[in-house]
């Protein structure tokens, strides 16, 4: 909740940066300083900053009385003027104003802390000069008239810092549905007393599966567990699926502040954290994915969503409605993955080869070894368990995601490398009665860019030979019949406008390593596609 | 972006505040200190905080290596022993490892940076004493055994900080249409050359009197204006309005970072907000409120949402989905407040009013004394705007607000005094067929209040009189036929689920000042409905 970088405009950062590049330490200061004991010199760091902040706490509350806002108002709001000219005096009962200079209009903003939140709400005056230009056409000539005109503005600056922390939790191999294991129970929130419901979304196919054991866990507690069946297809994330969360979440009466469970694949996930997001506007939820996709994409990140079906165009667009919301905790069993059928461990493995495409040669390594047999033996071959190898993989993925989501959560910075094989697989998964999964779009759309990376110099056709080589032996399709060049120009186009201006396409450079581009021509991707099809036999 | 909490864990804030409270600085050396001057200071602890950065940096850089993942994970998550033991040994090649320990579950987590993310993802290792208590019952005798479990866990913590910054611009009275003003340009974003186009949400009532202004300020600048119309009335604030916004947005195809205006009074910005929260996941939005209401309430925070119609129940559930998200800037131009009529201007004081009591005693003083005339003359009284009452009010109401909701934007905090009038009133609004404005209910609820406070005895009659006469001048109902004892004591049980398991309902206790209270019972209710109806003549 603390704002600490707002700190920089007071006067605690004239000590802690500000003032130093101009200050020049004398030798014989600078060596007793040495010679002082780490701990000593910890001990006067913090005693000095306290001060500071104290200082600053004493400034603003000299000045607290019976009737403050009247008096902060009338000098800081309703009178414009006295608020530029008491910066100027050094009566200290004024509280602390900050300037800036806004770098794209120039303007110059003054921002005087509120008193009753001082560290976040500031009313600000802008004073802005701009020059005006008057074309003006006279039968003999045209006059250009150029004025210069200083605008004030008044208002309010409000600046916060939204915390946000979880954990994803690897869960003991096939243990979270054990009543032993309090995990998921743990998860659920600190009740009072009594308090023995809990809420959980539950994928259709996971309850089918695991169901029973799902509600035993709970009534071994004496827990009544309320269930909310979700369709895990992708042709179900729709908003009518997130509509269904809410009204169970009305009929249940889920508190503010109490998680519940959403157990399932990728879609059910994605569903159920755009309902918690949306709910009361937002409760906590707990992510347990069930399938190896979800386990190393949707449960790491913080976006959620549901395609969107247009009633103006008609069209259907994907993950176009949604929002970045995240969960209180994730609890990762990946027993989960032994119940899926080949087709949809491959489909997983998309995503994984993604990773190791664009970060890291290692995990490609392990794929190349070992991938045709964990999706044979569903990631239970003895010998690969044994030796660390299958965990190792799922550890792997996991880090490089959140190392690579984690400082971007909110996407401040649109050129992601995740995004590789994010490109043209929107599209290719929208075409009507199209039988691919997503894992198997984006790595199709990876191929795609691998071709582009080679007609580009980027990489040899070594290098495409051999990911072509690994994503046959994860049974992943490298080709689609609906991979055509309008479809995949207009996902340039698409692409434009979802990463705001630019196409920001990630392209690998080498196994492990990857740029984004953002001049990718048709006549490009025409060729690349003619490229593709000699692959195809 | 940065994540400054997280380094109390890190070496750095043992320095700034742990150590400290420890060890005792020797009198000579503070006195050396205290000698030396305030830059001199500054540039020495600056040097050291830099210093502790910069090892921090290598130590980590250190065990960078083309195959930095595999290195770091097998240490830290594949072999759990290894990861607990690398601690005690000196090696500074292993990333810092910070330890805490969780106040709930008692378990002792160790959190090692991870390399590409070391300011905020974490790999971690939980490690848990459990007592597991069975009862076994034998022929003689009950035998209770405990068993203490040690458990590890591993995984992840991401820790994040998203910035939020928004303007509450106040715009000079009127201009804000003025082709001449630039403010709602620029509010719109920084386009590239040639970008001619802008979207804006209209409140359908704003329309009939503004459209053609609002249209013709931006075909002035050569910009073609696409407007969506939705309907201004608390009857259309449901998911259907947010998904027309959604359809026009897909038409008009909105890049990810352009602002879109949304102009209206309450019901349209909180339409627009939640479409804007959701459409890709967030795009940034500007915010217009066109009436008295709008201006000092919706437009300051960042709450936004419709009513909710169950599906299972068949109950409208007022605000009950929605999402905080902040906007990219307000402009609050009081002009739009004359175009109302008297009735939505009573409204607009409904809120105003809430927050004089609840936090000053001065801004009461001025509704008490020129409330009235604000009404009838709606805010164009020549007198009050001359001596700049009639901004010194709205100022005043925007300022306690963002005092009051800055700092808890997200709502950590569940006690809030803003909530005043927001517990009986959100029933009163949703009885079927009831004429009752959003202002209005906030005012029967805050009147009810102030009668339960009397009986509390927290205020004297003498002020219940003086607040009923304040708000009859202000034209507010203070009553209502649907205020009956079953529709209070089920608002007492929805607020209790509102606000997580406890009532929470602000009363005040002297004009300005007000308390959280959260025992209030069925009787008192009945009590105080009683002595409502005393003042209904």
């Amino acid at each position: 909740m603390t704002v600490k970088f707002i700190r920089k405009s007071s006067s605690t950062v004239d000590v802690a940066s500000n003032t130093t590049s101009e200050t020049v330490v004398p030798k014989s200061i600078s060596q007793m300083w040495e010679s002082l004991s780490p701990e000593v010199r910890a001990a006067l760091i913090s005693s000095e900053l306290n001060s500071i902040d104290a200082k600053t706490t004493t400034s603003t509350s000299t000045s607290t009385s019976k009737t403050p806002s009247r008096e902060f108002s009338s000098a800081s709001l309703s009178d414009q003027t006295s608020s530029i000219s008491s910066s100027k005096d050094d009566d200290t009962e004024e509280p602390p104003t900050s300037y800036e200079k806004c770098p794209v209009s120039g303007a110059t903003v003054s921002l005087t802390p509120l008193e009753r939140a001082p560290s976040n709400v500031f009313a600000f005056t802008k004073t802005h000069l701009t020059s005006k230009r008057q074309v003006t056409k006279t039968s003999n000539a045209t006059v250009t008239t150029t004025t210069k005109v200083v605008s004030t503005s008044r208002g309010w600056r409000n600046i916060f810092s939204l915390p946000i922390s979880y954990d994803v939790n690897m869960v003991a191999h096939g243990t979270l549905l054990d009543p032993m294991n309090s995990q998921m129970l743990d998860a659920t929130g600190v009740h009072p007393e009594g308090y023995n419901t809990r809420f959980a979304v539950v994928d259709v196919e996971v309850d089918r599966l695991y169901g029973e054991k799902i509600r035993s866990y709970f009534t071994v507690q004496g827990i009544e567990l309320r269930v909310c069946l979700v369709n895990g297809g992708e042709a179900d994330k729709r908003s009518q699926a997130v509509d269904r969360i809410l009204d169970e979440l009305c009929v249940y009466k889920l508190r503010r502040r109490e998680p519940f469970l959403a157990i399932g694949g990728g879609c059910v996930l994605d569903i159920a954290g755009m309902a918690a997001c949306l709910y009361r506007r937002g409760v906590p939820f707990v992510r347990v994915p069930t399938t190896l996709l979800a386990i190393v994409d949707a449960s790491v990140g913080v976006k959620n969503g549901v395609d969107y079906c247009c009633a103006v165009t008609d069209e259907t667009y994907k993950n176009r409605v949604g929002s970045f919301y995240a969960p209180s905790a994730c609890l990762l069993d990946p027993a989960f993955i032994a119940s899926q059928d080949e087709r949809n461990i491959s489909n997983g493995f998309g995503e994984i080869l993604k990773l190791a495409l664009v970060r890291s040669s290692d995990l490609f390594d392990l794929l190349e070894a070992h991938g045709k047999t964990l999706v044979e033996t569903r990631f239970e071959d003895a010998t690969l368990k044994q030796s660390g190898v299958s965990s190792r993989i799922i550890d792997l993925s996991i880090q490089i995601m959140l190392e690579e989501l984690g400082p971007n959560l909110w996407e401040a910075k649109l050129d992601r490398c995740v995004d590789y094989g994010h490109t043209f697989s929107k599209l290719l998964e929208m075409v009507p009665g199209a039988d691919i999964m997503h894992g198997e779009a984006v790595n199709v759309d990876g191929f795609f860019c691998v071709i582009i990376s080679y007609l580009r110099g980027y990489v040899d056709m070594d290098t495409v030979n051999r990911v072509f080589a690994c994503m046959k032996s994860l049974n992943l399709p490298t080709n689609s019949s609906d991979l055509k060049l309008e479809l995949a120009w207009q996902s340039c186009k698409d692409a434009i406008e979802h990463r705001h201006g630019e196409q920001r396409i990630p392209l690998i450079t080498e196994i492990g390593e990857s740029i984004c581009v953002s001049d990718i021509t048709e006549e490009e991707l025409e060729r690349a596609l003619e490229l593709m099809k000699e692959f195809d036999h």
